[in-house]
């Protein structure tokens, strides 16, 4: 009700019927049919949109997922200092290779699919892959974030050093790849509700 | 382009109107408006059915929720073992809260609009707040149950006493309360998307 973007098209649904008959009369034979084109058209558009806006999301997800696992990786500084030495971390870490790998794969097929025009895999399977693996992938993010989060504050409260900064950060970086994979995950969500799968 | 999810209601639009004129002529009348009831009847059934599993859904995030928020807030048992020593404790109690409330909410919405066949929020609103409030209080679940795993085992591998059952106890109720919410927050998107905003 309140979104102009899902209001539009019905607006358009029903103003373009009643069009013809103002119109010449010769002309109402192929109103149906470019009615029918124009509503196509429209929603090529729409998709290609969905698209883009996927292909941007799971890009920035893909960018943070690295970051977060660099950050993480590369955090060892001796005694304490070792990320390794804490089951949360080490969490943190599996997540962001695993999320890193597969916002890396989806990248790059969709960047193919965009640029051949060919699928990569069938889209009937790819639907269900998408929003189940985007879904999957932001509760991973959740979860690895929420779960280093109160032993970096514990450890910030003792110490302020570069060890406690650079897991703040990787932290961080886990709940921006969260905040893009939720948006994905409704574009997907989206997607695989309006399949027809015929 | 490439995506058959799309073309499919356009190959349905476009051979729909052919159909008539290979029935009988007689039955070229009725056909149409018989087609579009059965159409109708499926979908009230569809949604009939979708409506009870997500309420089914909800009432078990209410009861999980509860239970993870009363065996949190009795956990109390002096000294080092009281919950609320503990941020990441108290973060679940404070999530428990909230979605025993939300979900407590749903459900008498959902039963009182069952039983008596008047909708208490305006259906348009009704589908963002259901989608909205699903996919948060899913995220917020896993972010409870992810945030005290990590102490709770740390408590176990010491000492396993009752107060650290009763917080693995809360935990998984917490993380039974995610699943419910996961599921019923695919239902609450398929109902957005799939929502005609007339």
């Amino acid at each position: 009700m309140s979104n102009p973007e899902d209001s539009a098209p019905t607006q358009q649904d029903v103003s373009l019927p009643p069009a013809p008959p103002a119109a010449d009369l010769k002309s109402q034979s192929s109103a149906p049919s470019s009615f029918g084109v124009s509503e196509i058209v429209s929603r090529w558009r729409r998709e290609d949109i969905l698209k883009r806006r996927a292909l941007a999301l799971r890009g920035f997800a893909f960018i943070f997922s690295l970051l977060a696992f660099i950050i993480m990786a590369s955090n060892k500084h001796g005694d304490w200092k070792d990320f390794d030495k804490y089951e949360e971390f080490r969490y943190v870490l599996a997540i962001e290779i695993l999320s890193t790998l597969y916002t890396g794969a989806q990248v790059l097929r969709q960047f193919h699919e965009l640029s051949t025009g060919k699928s990569v895999i069938l889209p009937q399977k790819s639907v269900f892959i998408d929003f189940i693996g985007d879904q999957s992938a932001a509760y991973l993010q959740m979860s690895a974030a929420s779960s280093a989060v109160p032993m970096t504050n514990r450890m910030r409260e003792g110490s302020d050093s570069f060890f406690t900064d650079s897991l703040a950060a990787s932290v961080t970086m886990s709940f921006f790849a969260f905040l893009s994979l939720a948006l994905s995950s409704i574009i997907s969500g989206y997607k695989l509700s309006t399949h027809s799968y015929i």
